[in-house]
């Protein structure tokens, strides 16, 4: 035994004993489950236009792109989807990034000097907290959709520039920003508002374009959006939507763009075509409130804000039992348990589906109702 | 013009002062190049058995994961590409994510702590300078292959642990780092090596095994591998590739593995049917060297380590002009110009590819002596 399995071997049993592992399991071995866990929010991951799509694109352009995007990686359907995800959240272009996660580290250190203010709202994804790490600017987190101490903090700044990093419906406990609010106390103070839009493009503002879309903020320029690919449009990968010279400064400046392999054509061609199955039957961003209306109501909580749920529970031990109870009963949620919750408090936490049928919802009700008094 | 339009623009023409611009093109637009400048060393990403079995996964299991890992995001084929990973590197385990830059991430900033030592090489990929900047360790930069200042650095320091960061064979200039003897210098201060072998594993050692495998490390527990899927193996993805300790404790605290969706089914079964593609035809490693070989003689170089070819110019303004010259003769090549080269020297880079005829690596040879020399 090297020192570092005996490192590895500690940290496995501190993890055993305060009930903190986490361990994989494939979804398609033993008993299949309704999902009401992962973030397909409109099943378009399985919709046959979108396979056929991810089918078509590996066939014309290949598995993979091969190189980085700016080496010899772009092919004509990145830029298709480009201007279809620009187009959609009414901005001016869109840059593709491998993953969301890449989309996010690579526009908080690609916008960040040593003389810029990073001002992060306290339950931000992972992706941002790590853009933050990265970025060469000072940070400050301000307390949960406060808008005030965001304001103080903009006001007191001794920076030039000053970034401020947001998720519009935020990926724990499910909430919307107030992004009208914060947009404005932005401009007043020249700062630049950084959105992730990822669990609401598709699901949230009208026919699905986001709640920057719904507040008339999409086309500032001081306004930019980050995206995932992977969740209401069914594949793999991110983007940042914002000005043409937004998009010309990072293709030169971040990092994780520059630096990485295209995204696979399979992934493009899939995303795109998801896109136009949200843009030409908006009934399917309609029909996944629904869906959360329903399961909101049979757990006794508020509609959200988008497609995620969230209910505290009194201990991890709680949510842990609620996660094999449901699954017993056929269907699958999920819970957060801290350190992974912003707020440390243990929660069960469900997405709605739009592609489930009126019969799965009433089904998932049901469960929900007996999971969730038990 | 808000400022940080002004902030944009100011950035814009500094860039095109330095004639430093970088623009996308799309590779099936205009006249199609030979290419030797992508990473696509196999030519695997077009194979019709690795092209089909993206369609199939993609059938199978839709366009995207829908979700983490640790979610619902992981199908049985992460798994089966895991072990075959795993056990083509001569390692117990292996951990699929989403791009080789998140393998990076996730590995150095899940191995850190406080009281970590990180020694990284100075030419290492900016995913592992970028995993150092995430970690919670303290961080020092040892001069190129400079296992003498690696061992300085590793015998002088203050803290418990340790982790070294090299690549097997170096992404810009090409070189292989020197395996064997930086091994038994972690060995004997009781450091981690963390090797990234992206440009090795499918070129570089016996049956494209690796430079790890090649020198009788890949097994030590101490010793552990990333790579991409998106080079020899002709996908998109990465994978960290060491212990089932090492893997059980990325699971746990890699946040980009941790914190992003998995990857995409077709990404996964594109990757396993290259590297089942690679294990059942060595010759194809055999052939992507006799290429190289065949590109260094046309250039006067020596024969690379792997499939990277490296010339340095007198400076940025030739190396682009090169890039021109192969360009209006049908092959393209890359170039790097400081800030992007760890030492500031352009260079021109040529990737051979072992799916190229005799006929075509011929032209390629003759173009290469033209440009070269002119």
């Amino acid at each position: 035994m090297t020192s570092f399995d005996t490192w590895l071997d500690k940290a496995a049993q501190h993890r055993e004993k305060a009930g903190m592992t986490r361990r994989l399991s494939a979804r398609d071995h033993g008993r299949p489950l309704l999902d009401l866990a992962g973030n397909d929010y409109h099943g378009l991951s399985t919709h046959p236009a979108v396979v056929e799509a991810a089918v078509a694109a590996t066939r014309r352009f290949g598995a993979g792109a091969g190189a980085s995007r700016l080496v010899s990686g772009t092919v004509s359907l990145h830029g298709e989807l480009e201007s279809a995800l620009a187009r959609f959240c009414g901005s001016q272009a869109a840059l593709v990034f491998s993953t969301g996660y890449h989309a996010n580290l690579g526009v908080v250190s690609g916008l960040s000097s040593p003389g810029t203010l990073i001002v992060s709202d306290a339950h931000v994804h992972a992706s941002l907290i790590d853009g933050c790490r990265l970025a060469r600017g000072t940070v400050a987190v301000a307390p949960h959709n406060d808008v005030a101490a965001i304001e103080r903090l903009l006001a007191a700044r001794t920076q030039q520039r000053a970034l401020v990093l947001i998720e519009t419906i935020y990926s724990v406990l499910g909430d919307a920003a107030p992004v009208a609010d914060l947009a404005e106390v932005c401009r007043r103070h020249g700062a630049v508002l950084v959105a992730d839009e990822a669990h609401a493009i598709g699901v949230a503002g009208r026919h699905g374009r986001g709640l920057l879309a719904e507040f008339g903020l999409a086309g500032r320029t001081d306004v930019i959006a980050t995206m995932t690919l992977s969740k209401s449009l069914g594949s793999q990968g991110g983007a940042v939507v914002g000005s043409a010279s937004l998009r010309e400064h990072l293709i030169n400046r971040a990092r994780t763009f520059i630096y990485d392999t295209g995204l696979a054509p399979a992934a493009t061609g899939g995303a795109l075509a998801a896109l136009e199955l949200i843009e030409s039957e908006p009934v399917r961003v309609e029909r996944v409130r629904f869906a959360a209306a329903v399961l909101a109501e049979a757990c006794g909580v508020d509609p959200p804000a988008g497609a995620v749920l969230s209910m505290s529970m009194p201990g991890p031990r709680q949510a842990v039992a609620a996660v094999a109870a449901a699954a017993s009963r056929g269907v699958r949620i999920g819970c957060f348990r801290p350190p992974s919750t912003p707020d440390r408090i243990s929660r069960l936490r469900f997405t709605a589906h739009g592609h489930h049928s009126d019969e799965e919802l009433g089904f998932a009700a049901k469960v929900l109702r007996e999971v969730v008094t038990a």
